[in-house]
């Protein structure tokens, strides 16, 4: 069987000024980036969003992750490909990735078999700089931080109360818990703090939901990065570098084109982390598919549970997008695994496991019926799926009256998703109810009850001490009007990543609640979240090699 | 007066496309970075090295450095242009800027006035991302260091004797000295780090050092990271990241081109630090210059004591270039410091401070007759030079057989060299005599104290007894037969930085003696070295802002 990168190698791409003509952009649209990379100019972006009306948008979720694999960026790629198969004028939109992640545990980020983004090793290694930007533009404002500080603290901030972290993409979690400033006071004040990874940045989620470049300035300046002595909330205007920040994203912001391996014009662009952010490619990206294309497919980060309630309770909501379909990823394995099936014996027929599994399928559809829009089950297959397993599957969505298709997209490309393009074209025409759950201007608790309850399937909603005071902080200084923004285990429907299937009877609890004031919303923890990861024994690095050529192998 | 920004925005650029057909290059031997960036294909570099005959290199160099300015990369600049408007085929080759600094104090690094390479926002702010992509491979390795430490130690490194800090490409002294692993052994050992500066890293020096992929590679692999318990050198290598770190400079490795305001193409590619790394830009950059161009004009960092030495004794050496004329930059304003004006009088004709003050350009003109190279005096022409004064510094040389020529570039352009163009091709058929200043063979108490005699005038070298110790440690491992790339202050002859003009009868102290085995330099440390600057009590980045059209401002 042939590795990602050798299949992604062994594709005749087009060059990037045909796909872009694809999408009826001249070669005056676009800045290249070598012949295979184009970032759009942001004169084109407006001027396509006042001209063109906009196509149908298909977002591309999953029921809770396992480790046994769900396929999500694989399906939206395949779909897309499947449609242009059709004779769909399609784009897909994808987020970009990180490069800590490409360095620890294989895994790029750009789906996989016949259904990849190209040129692979470009997008995983930096692609066009984007979230060194980020990183950059980040670090900027957290050197300004302490040197401020030294420099006689006029805001007088406390240096017990700085927020904003450093970041870095990379995984190295020696840099977790630091300590800074040592060395005498020449060096700066003493404290401690810590690092991200780049990707979790508030910056990067505000590239995110930008939608050009004022607005961006703008949501850069509200970062709260520090409380004073006296507890007032500092912010990057304070310090006075909003206007640098946005001045180092000024390409950042601009949505980068590449392609998948059948030539399907693909946006790439942003990154935010899924939990303590809301998981989804830039506004701008999903916004300039959806005025140059006549479909979109995109994605939401993790599960249906967290990805497809932040992409609509967040980002539809920012950016006034209404889902046309959505397509919920399922594999035989992860429902087995669900089902209470090892990671070990996924290989064998067990429709005892499956069945169980079902359960968590199950809730996910609920859910999405519950936002009104218009959905197709997608079984992405492996290929020691047995056909009992995919019939029950079948029969599970069928019973419920849920469209379902295999998808071989990872195996055949574009023609193994035929069946699911064609059951999309079958929905996305269909009246459509789509509503958001909740309303920003619910209390905060009410706000998280709704979730937790409706989406999740908590019976009750705990908030310690710790969550009360701050949903008090926030209201009094007038952030209680925002979407919230929920960090809670991907494994799990529950906040207990051990709860497979479809969990009942549980309690959530929220320990604390922080808001992202430049981003827009609030982010409510329901546990630790981890955002330094860490390299494990044999980080993949030690495979990445290249030859005198420039040829790049081991990368996955 | 025009702020350099203003001047930059309001010049017409040719297309990057046609800058390279002025050097002979297709549309197939580059690859676009938008309309005015390109990086040139390595089979383009090989191609031109093997066909094409190497054109005539000059150096541009300086007198030592104060706050007054020198004007450096202008004059590069500005006698690239001069020797284009006189029918001679000509390219620059400069270092690309860091962002630190340009957060930091006013001061981009594209030179200035009419002589500026362009586009200078995107120059100074990320460029082709080469910077970032050095930070990333570096902070790879370091997080593979510690994930070692943390997943059992096989190497048995000692934690105490981690050589390699971590990079950020920022002004940000609160990371000079930092505890690191800190929260328990789950998030790593706990041990004492620090941050440089990403151009500080043996990671840029190697980029620059470096002639193709695979050299890249082994000298990556050949830095030194950290000891073991029992004092055995630790490799990028033995850690098995050589292969990633070079795949993540896989476009980094590729020279960048852009054009001067007079349409000059400029290669522009690495920037190490000129006091623990030879301050030039890249090998290949260099010899893509030569071999697509009659005449190129380079410059290398801080005063000829430092910078031309290391780039005659480094890379001259690594690369087997030969100089055909060295520029020596002075102005009187500079001169005036030297001979004991203070900055803020500089303004006012002071023709006795000037006299002792020339003292300074005698030393380094003599230092050039020393290795050979035909050499021209460039008086780079300020608003408040008088004639008197300038007449005293043209007498100065001609008494010493020295051609010298007023540089008027800053204010005039190309037109504004043409004098300084004329003297330097009058000189560059010249039989040239040059010569290497010691042999690597030499032991490294006398190459270190060659230099030290030779070049900065001193009467005697002193090495501490830490610095014995280098030495016996760095001879028994092998290192011994590298040159030597001197840290010391840039702002004296002497390693006393208030010692202006020509200090005599001074010893210089070297405290410690490391090796970069990647680069393939040993480094003698003369004092501190400060390896991650502060920023200011105002950071210029307060004035930089961005329109709602991307136009940037407030950009020095």
């Amino acid at each position: 069987m042939k590795e990602d990168i050798q299949i992604a190698q062994e594709t005749e791409m087009d060059s990037i000024k045909d796909v872009a003509k694809d999408l009826n952009l001249s070669a005056d649209d676009i800045e290249l980036y070598g012949d295979y990379k184009a970032k759009i100019k942001l004169e084109t972006y407006q001027r396509l969003l006042e001209e063109n009306e906009a196509g149908k948008l298909i977002l591309t979720t999953a029921i809770n992750p396992t480790p046994a694999g769900e396929g999500k960026s694989t399906t939206t790629v395949g779909l897309g490909q499947a449609l242009n198969q059709l004779d769909k004028q399609t784009a897909v939109a994808l987020r970009e990735p990180s490069l800590g992640p490409c360095m620890g545990i294989k895994g790029g980020a750009a789906g996989g078999g016949y259904s990849q983004v190209v040129p692979m090793e470009d997008i995983n290694l930096h692609f066009t700089g984007d979230i060194h930007a980020i990183g950059i533009a980040h670090n900027l404002l957290a050197a300004t931080i302490d040197n401020h500080i030294k420099q006689g603290n006029e805001l007088e901030i406390d240096p017990s109360q700085v927020l904003l972290k450093r970041v870095v993409d990379m995984n190295d979690r020696a840099l977790r818990n630091i300590v800074v400033g040592l060395g005498g006071s020449k060096n700066g004040q003493t404290r401690e703090d810590g690092y991200m990874i780049t990707v979790a940045s508030e910056v990067m989620a505000i590239l995110c939901l930008a939608e050009d470049i004022l607005d961006l300035k703008e949501r850069l300046g509200s970062i709260i990065v520090a409380y004073t002595n006296d507890d007032q909330a500092i912010t990057a205007k304070d310090l006075g570098v909003e206007g640098a920040m946005a001045a180092l994203l000024k390409d950042a912001i601009k949505p980068n084109l590449v392609q998948t391996l059948e030539n399907t014009p693909a946006f790439i662009h942003g990154g935010p982390f899924a939990n303590i952010a809301h998981g989804c490619n830039s506004i701008m990206a999903t916004k300039l598919a959806l005025h140059t294309s006549d479909y979109v497919v995109t994605e939401a980060g993790f599960g249906a549970d967290l990805g497809a309630e932040k992409f609509f309770n967040i980002k539809c909501r920012f950016a006034d997008l209404t889902p046309d379909a959505v397509v919920l990823v399922a594999t035989a394995r992860a429902l087995k695994m669900h089902g209470g099936a090892s990671k070990d014996n996924l290989t064998e027929e067990n429709l005892e496991a499956l069945e169980a599994g079902l359960e968590n399928l199950g809730k996910h559809i609920e859910n999405v019926q519950k936002f009104g829009a218009p959905m197709v089950v997608a079984i992405n297959e492996f290929d020691s799926d047995t056909e009992a397993e995919i019939e029950m599957i079948r029969e599970y969505c069928e019973e419920r009256g849920v469209k379902v298709a295999l998808s071989q997209v990872w195996a055949k490309g574009g023609a193994g998703g035929l069946e699911l393009a064609e059951e999309v074209l079958e929905i996305i025409d269909q009246p459509n109810d789509f509503e958001l759950l909740y309303d920003v201007e619910d209390s905060i608790a009410d706000k998280i009850e709704t979730i937790a309850t409706e989406i999740y399937g908590a019976d009750s909603i705990t908030f310690t001490s710790g969550a009360q005071k701050d949903i008090e902080k926030l209201a009094a200084a007038g952030f209680d009007d925002m979407p919230v923004c929920m960090a809670k285990t991907p494994a799990s429907l529950s906040d207990d990543p051990n709860l497979k299937g479809r969990p009942t009877g549980f309690e959530v609890t929220v320990r604390e609640i922080n808001v992202s004031a430049g981003a827009g919303f609030l982010v409510a923890l329901t546990g630790d979240v981890l955002t330094m990861p860490g390299l494990p024994k044999k980080p993949s690095a030690e495979e990445i090699d290249i030859d005198k050529n420039g040829k790049i192998t081991g990368l996955f």
